[in-house]
Formats: structure tokens, sequence, C-alpha cells
């Protein structure tokens, strides 16, 4: 089970969260630590705070974007405060754990970086929202701590539950897949002249949603732009 | 609720992880920070690290002694890592929080230095164990990040209860007077001779182990002590 979780670290400013979070990682008995674009990596005190786990934070794979980091998986959950609103499910680090456990995916739990969170354009590619539960009057929780609360909710319900190896039946398409489609249909409203005043961003973003909640066979992506397909060859 | 939890750092060594753990405290809507004979505090690195929780950081009580820091509370639980044994109940976090929210006490949730936890003689004034569940390879949890799981827990359950503002019917009394009783205790059996070659601080452990588990009512003390007192006049 635990090598179907990533941890996924988008933009970190601060090498000592990389490092504290590694050791989080660890410590809860997961593996798989990656970076977006980190601001400062490596570093010596990641090294430091990572303590025992530097062979989490020497193997972490790094990515120039989200979209590539999480290519494989077919479930990710995106991690941000409670303030803002999406068209996406809300969950609690327990649900998310609950519901990771019951049918395993492969999975990442992105986390946005220090300063903001999640950058829409991220949320995009994320199928649902956690968010952490904390006070009313002060929400900032360090990027390294939110980590080890998501994970410890993991490791509680793991505990309770048998050995769990295989993958379950996934309900999705690799995100990756799920992105192409929505390109390429909004390639072809480019090109049948459709989008006209409509927001580039924003239209991306409605199509993406609309895709990571309704598709869910590999042949639904492949019927669609084979059609997609079909209309741009009439239009050439 | 929130006022009658204590969160105590007994001995930490790294003034980061005392900012940390204010900003836990605060982030997860706690408000008492206190410290026991911190290695280094106050300096600008806890300051740094706590963030907007400086109200945390600068409200903290000191104290020399952890007898002294909980010398009020009637319920202490010491965090300890998984793999020392005590005659101590041992729960996780989500169980003690699920106790602390049905019979509100005040209660202090006591955490060791980084360098081994807490010591023998600390735990000897703590009621219960709390164990933080990890993975079963390297189980060395930050300290601060500890402190987040913990409060995380009690967040979680406080969420799905309502208001709760009153301290319920204490189960005990203020540990400071069970640690009067064993020590009177103790006095007397080295008076009348009673020691011999019986170790002084393992009787001393179970002895407050004893009253710890049994003492309810003040008045029970208050019998006791009247007795030993009677002893002593009978051998002065």
């Amino acid at each position: 089970m635990e090598d179907f979780i990533k941890i996924v670290l988008s933009r970190p400013s601060h090498p000592a969260n990389i490092g504290a979070a590694a050791r989080a990682i660890k410590v809860m008995g997961f593996k798989k630590l990656v970076l977006v674009k980190p601001k400062i990596f490596p570093h010596p005190e990641a090294n430091v705070l990572a303590s025992g786990a530097s062979d989490i934070l020497n193997s972490a794979l790094i990515f120039d974007e989200l979209s590539s980091a999480v290519c494989e998986e077919t479930l990710v959950y995106g991690l941000t405060a409670r303030s803002r609103h999406f068209p996406l499910p809300v969950l609690t680090p327990r649900e998310a754990a609950n519901e990771i456990v019951l049918n395993p995916q492969k999975t990442a739990l992105v986390f946005g970086s220090e300063n903001g969170g999640l950058l829409n354009k991220e949320i995009d590619i994320c199928h649902k929202i956690v968010t952490i539960q904390t006070g009313d009057i002060y929400s900032s929780l360090n990027l390294a701590h939110a980590v080890s609360i998501c994970l410890h909710e993991l490791r509680v319900i793991l505990a309770t539950n048998p050995k769990i190896n295989k993958l379950g039946n996934p309900h999705r398409q690799p995100i990756s897949e799920i992105i192409k489609l929505a390109d390429h249909l909004l390639e072809v409203m480019e090109e049948v002249d459709f989008l006209k005043n409509r927001k580039l961003e924003y239209t991306r973003t409605r199509l993406l949603n609309l895709f990571k909640r309704s598709i869910r066979e590999a042949s639904e992506i492949k019927m669609l732009r084979g059609f997609l397909t079909a209309v741009q060859k009439r239009n050439l």
C-alpha cells in the first residue's frame, strides 16, 4: 500500500520543510517524495532536517511541472486551507485516508508552496481537495506538519486494516490522459473558432473538471479523441 | 475546552521546535504552552518558527520541574515512542482525544526532550501514556510534529462535538496531591526503617502508580495523610 502513495511538494520554498517532510514520510512508513520546482534543492538544511530519512530525500524525484509529477496517478488529492472554494469534493484527511484504503489507487497527495498553497492551475489537475481541520483563529499550518498529519491518518487506518498489497480497480484514468483529452478538445474549440470571447484558462478548468469527474474507461478517451481528430481532418 | 489543555514540553533542546510547537498549538486552536527547563529559551529561532503564534510563545509559562508545571492537572498524558513498557494504560492520540472530550479535565499533554523523550521520573507523574502510531522502520518523529498530530486529533473530535465549556467530574485528584501523598508515605517508610534494601526510586514509582490509579477523592488523601501523621507522632 505504501508504494502506491506519492507525496508531492509543489514549489516548496524552504529546504528545511523538504527535509522535515522527508522525515515525516519515513516515520509514517511511506517512501515516495516528489518535488516540483523546489526553490532551493538540494541544500544542507534539508539534510539536517531529514535526520534519519536521508534515503527518502536522496531518492526524491524532481519535476518541472505538477502534471508530469502525477502523470501515472489515477487519484490526485490537493491539500488546501479551508478558505477557498472549488467545484471539487472536499474531504478531511481522515475521509481521504479511508477512501484510499478502501480502493487503493496510484495516489498523489499534493501540497502547495508555503506561500499561498496550490495555484488554481495545480488544483485543476486534482480530483479532490483535502482540507486539514484547524482552529478558527489561525490556520497557517507548516507544510511538513501538514504532511505528518495526513500520513498519520493513513498510518492509523492502515494499522487496523490487513496488509493491502494490490491496486484496486481504478475508478479513473491517469490524470495525464485526462489532461490530453481536455487539451485536445480545447485545440479543436480554437480551430473551429468556438472559443471567441471565452477565456481559455477558465474553459480549460471547466473541461478538466468535467472529464476528471466523468471519464472512467480508456475506451471513452479513445472514442472522444478519435472524434476530435475526425473533426480536425474535416477542417483542414 | 481549549482552555483546559496544557501542552507541556519538558527539557526541549531546540528553540526551533519550541517555536514550531507554538505555531501548531495556535493553528489547532489551543492556547497554553508550558516549558520545563528549556535548554535555550527565549531565542530568535523560536520566534521565527512560531510565525504568527508569537502570542503563544510570549505567554508560555516556564518551570523548573514537571511536577510544578502540571500541579493543578487531574489528567496527565505522557507521550512516548512505542518501544518502552510502563505499568500505565497506553492510548493512541485518538483514544486520548476521545477520552478528554468525553469528560473534560484539567489536562496536560507532556512531550519529552528530543533526545530520548520523557525520563522515567517524568513518566512517574503521568496517568497515562500516549503513543503515536508510526511505520515500522523509523519512528523518530519530530517533537513539534508530535504536538501537531495530537492536537489535530483533538481538533477533529471537537469539530464533531458541541461546544464544551465546562470541566467534567474529575476522576482524579491533582497530580501534585498524589505526589505529596506518595512522598509522605515514603518519608514514613524511611522513618520506620521499612525501606532498608528496597530502592527508594523504585518504591516511589510503585507508590505513585498505585495512588494515580486508585485515589479518587480528596477525602481519601486526607484520611491517609492523617494516618501517616499519626504514625509519625507516635514515632517521635
